[in-house]
C-alpha cells in the first residue's frame, strides 16, 4: 500500500544539489510531492521532502539513499500520515470563551436554566438556543470502509474525523464521529433514533450493502432531520456533476443519452438512480450480484449485462471495484467513460481515450469531498426535513457550473464552492417544500 | 425566576450620574451586576449594566425606570442568558486546519487508509492516532435536570453545553452531549453501550433516580472506558473539599466527626458515600423515601430520623430539595452545616451560625464545576479504567488545599485548579492501579 513518507535533509547550500537529491528520489522509483524549506544556511539547508512511496520497506531504502550522497544528512524520515494523526483530528471549543463570573451565569447557573424552560416550552427553539441545528453525527458501523472492508467502528474512526474535519473546515457545520458498535440494522436504527435528538443532520458512512438500504431508508422515514447515506448520495452528486461536465467536453446532450452503470453496489445504484431522476437520461445497468437487481430496476434503472451496457452507452459509468474489468476493445468511438474503482481504475483514462473514448475519467479525479459539506449546509440553512432528489440535483449543477475550463471538478479547498453548493441546496429545499422556517439557521 | 438583564444606556458624563442610575435600579430592588463601559464621549457615556430581577415583567419596568431618568436614554435590553445562547455554545474544529492538497492527502485518502489499517491491526493505536481518548460524552435522558425536574432531553442541551464548555476550555477534552430519547434503563444502557466506542470517558447527567443509580452500575460494569454520574460523585468530590476546608474552618477532625446527611437523593448518596469512604468519619442519614435507605446501608450509611441527625452530627449536610427544612433551633452549638439546596437553601448560612453554627455554608458556595473537568482529565491522562474511591478522594483533598484562605473552594475559571486536580487524580490512578499505560493520553 502505498504510503507518503517526509525525509528532513540536510544539503550543501549550493546549485545543483537538489537536483542530486531529486534524482536519488527518481531512481528508487519515489514520486515527489510537497518540498519544503526549513532553513537556509550559508553552507546547507534543510528540508523536508514528501515522497510517495510503495510501502514501509521501500520507505527506509530511500532514506538510506538519501543518507549516503555525499554532503547529505537525513536527520529523520517519517510516515506522514501517522504523523499528521497524533492526538487525532479534531477539537471541540467554546463558540465563545468563559472568562467571567457573569460568563458563568450567562452559560450555566442561572442563565442556562432559563434557556431549558425556554425550549421545553417551545421545541422549536432548539435550533435557535443550542449547537444542534448547526451539528451533523456522522454515523458508522465500519462495516465497508472506503477499500479496506469491514474493520469495525474503531479502526473507521480516522476516516469518519477526516469527513468531520471538512464539514467543519468548509461548510460551519458541527460534525461529530459517532461510532456505532452494531451490525444489525434494527440495532444500528434503534441506536441512531434515540440520539438523534441531539443533532441537526444524520450522514450515514461506510455501511455495507444491502444493510445500508434499509438503514438510511427507515431512518429517513423514522426522523424529522435530513439523513444521508454519503457512500450513495454524496457520491453520486459529484460524480453527476462530474459526468455533465465530461459530456460537455464530449459534445454530447446528457438528457438524450443512454448512461450506462458497471456495478450496482452503494455508489453505483446512487449515481445510476440521480443520472436517471436528474437529467431524464435512459440508464442501463449490469452487476453479477442478482440481489441488486431488484432495487435497481425500482429506481427505473434497466438491468442487462456487461456487453449491453458497454455496446449500447454513450456514457459508462463503472463501480465494480474489479480493476482493469473493461477491456480496451469494448470501448465504443465517442464514449464518455468513468472508471471510478480506487486506486486502480476499470480502465485506464488514457487507454480508454486510446481506444476511441471522447472523454475519459477515473476515481481520483472525482473528488468526494465535494458534495456532503454543502449538501448538509444547504439542508441545515433551510431547516429542510431532508435531502432530496431536488437538492441533490442542484448540488450537481451548481459543482459543474463552478468547475474551471480545465477541470472536471472544483477545488474541494475552496470555500466558496461549498457556500456556492450550500445556497443551491437551499433554493431547492425552499422550492420543492423540503425547508421549514422554524428550523432554518445560520451557519457561520 | 430570576433573571440576568442587560441594560444599555447612555447616561450624561458628569460626576455623579452613574449613581442616579444605580440608585434607581435599587428602588427597584434589582441586583447589580457588572457594568461596561462601551463608549466615552465627551458629552455623554455608553454603558451596558447587568441586573439580576425577579422576572420579565419587572425586567421591563425597570427599563422604563432607566428611561425616564432625566438624561438618561434606554438603547437596548436584553436578556442575557438568551442572547449568549444564540446560536449554541460549543463547535468542533479541526485540531489543524486543511490548507493544501498535501494535508488532504494526509488527513484523508490515501493517508487516513493507513492510519485505519494500523488501528485495525492494534487498537490501541485509537488512543494516539485519533480524538477518542481525549473525549467524553456528556450523556442525558433529561429526566432530572438542575430544579427544572423532567424536561426530557432537547430542553437539557443547553446545561449539557454548559457542561460540555468547561471541558473544553478548562481540562482540554473535547466533551460532546449526547441527549438520549430513553428513559428506562435497559434503553439507555444499550444505546450508551453501543456508541460508547468513539469516547474516552462517559459523563452521566442529570438522569432520574433511582434509574441512575442501576444505569451506572451497569455502564461501569459493561465498559472498558471510566463512566461517572455527575450529579453523585463530581457533586460529592465538590462537597467533600468544601467539608474538609469547613471542618478546617470550625477546628474539627473530620475523621473523627459523625457527619449527618439529610437526603439520600443522587447528590445526598454520593456525598454520604464518599465521605464514609474518604475520611473514615461516622455517617448517619434520614430520607422520608424509603427506597433509599437500602443503598445508603450498603454503602455503609446508618439510617435514622431527621432529629436524630441534627441532634447526633458535628456536620450536617443537607440536599432535600426543600427550602427551610432545618429550624434554627435543630442547630446544635459548633456544628458545621452545608444546606446545599438551590436555590433556597434548607436554611440560611446566616440563620445557622445566629443558631450556633461554628460554620455553615450553601450550594452557591460549592461550585460543581471544580469537580468533573480535573477529575476526567487525570483519569484519561492515565488511561484509567475507571474514576475509583481513590481518585475521587485524592481530587477532594487536593481542591482543599487549593482553597485560599478566605474561600470555601477554589476559584472554577483558575484553569491550574483543575490542572492540579487532574495531577492529584491522576497519582491516585496510578497508585490504585486504575491507570493503563497503553490507554494513556495526553491532553492541551
Amino acid at each position: 500500500m502505498p504510503l507518503d513518507y517526509t525525509y528532513r535533509i540536510r544539503i550543501p547550500h549550493r546549485s545543483g544539489q537538489l537536483e542530486r537529491v531529486t534524482g536519488a528520489i527518481a531512481s528508487c522509483e519515489g514520486l515527489i510531492g510537497d518540498i519544503v524549506t526549513i532553513n537556509m544556511g550559508r553552507e546547507a539547508t534543510i528540508r523536508e521532502i514528501t515522497v510517495e512511496v510503495g510501502d514501509e520497506q521501500e520507505a527506509g531504502q530511500l532514506g538510506e539513499v538519501l543518507d549516503a550522497l555525499e554532503g547529505v544528512t537525513l536527520l529523520w524520515a517519517r510516515d506522514r500520515a501517522l504523523h499528521v494523526h497524533e492526538g487525532g483530528k479534531l477539537r471541540m471549543r467554546p463558540a465563545h470563551a468563559v472568562e467571567t463570573l457573569q460568563a458563568i451565569r450567562d452559560v450555566y447557573t442561572p442563565g442556562v436554566a432559563h434557556v431549558s424552560r425556554a425550549i421545553a416550552a417551545d421545541p422549536t427553539l432548539a435550533a435557535r438556543y443550542t449547537t444542534i441545528a448547526r451539528s451533523v453525527a456522522i454515523c458508522t458501523n465500519g462495516t465497508r470502509v472506503l477499500g479496506l472492508g469491514d474493520i469495525g467502528p474503531l479502526a473507521a474512526m480516522p476516516v469518519m474525523e477526516g469527513k468531520a474535519l471538512f464539514y467543519c473546515q468548509f461548510a460551519g457545520i458541527s460534525a461529530v464521529p459517532i461510532l456505532i458498535d452494531a451490525r444489525d440494522p434494527d440495532a444500528f436504527v434503534e441506536t441512531v433514533t434515540r440520539i438523534a435528538p441531539t443533532f441537526g443532520g444524520i450522514h450515514l458512512e461506510d455501511i455495507s450493502a444491502p444493510e445500508c438500504f434499509e438503514i438510511e431508508a427507515r431512518l429517513r422515514e423514522a426522523l424529522p432531520q435530513p439523513v444521508m447515506h454519503d457512500d450513495v448520495h454524496g457520491t453520486a452528486v459529484v460524480t453527476l456533476a462530474a459526468v455533465i461536465v465530461g459530456c460537455h467536453r464530449a459534445g454530447l446532450e446528457l438528457d438524450q443519452a443512454v448512461v450506462g452503470q458497471l456495478g450496482l453496489g452503494a455508489a453505483g445504484l446512487g449515481i445510476s438512480s440521480l443520472i436517471v431522476e436528474g437529467s431524464g437520461a435512459r440508464a442501463i445497468a449490469s452487476d453479477p450480484n442478482e440481489a441488486s437487481h431488484e432495487r435497481a430496476r425500482e429506481r427505473g434503472i434497466e438491468v442487462v449485462d456487461q456487453h449491453t451496457v458497454m455496446s449500447e452507452s454513450d456514457v459508462v459509468v463503472a463501480t465494480t471495484g474489479q480493476p482493469g474489468l473493461i477491456d480496451p476493445g469494448e470501448i465504443r468511438a465517442g464514449q464518455v467513460v468513468f472508471a471510478l474503482t480506487n486506486p486502480e481504475p476499470e480502465i485506464l483514462p488514457r487507454d480508454a481515450v486510446a481506444a476511441g473514448a471522447a472523454f475519459a475519467a477515473d476515481g481520483s479525479m472525482v473528488n468526494n469531498l465535494l458534495g456532503y459539506p454543502g449538501l448538509f449546509r444547504g439542508a441545515l440553512l433551510a431547516g429542510a426535513r431532508d435531502i432530496n432528489r431536488e437538492m441533490k440535483v442542484a448540488a450537481a449543477h451548481r459543482i459543474a457550473e463552478l468547475t474551471d475550463e480545465s477541470e472536471l471538478v472544483p477545488d474541494p479547498l475552496d470555500r466558496r464552492v461549498h457556500e456556492e453548493v450550500a445556497d443551491a441546496v437551499l433554493e431547492a429545499a425552499k422550492s420543492s417544500g423540503s425547508a421549514r422556517a422554524e428550523r432554518a439557521t445560520s451557519l457561520s
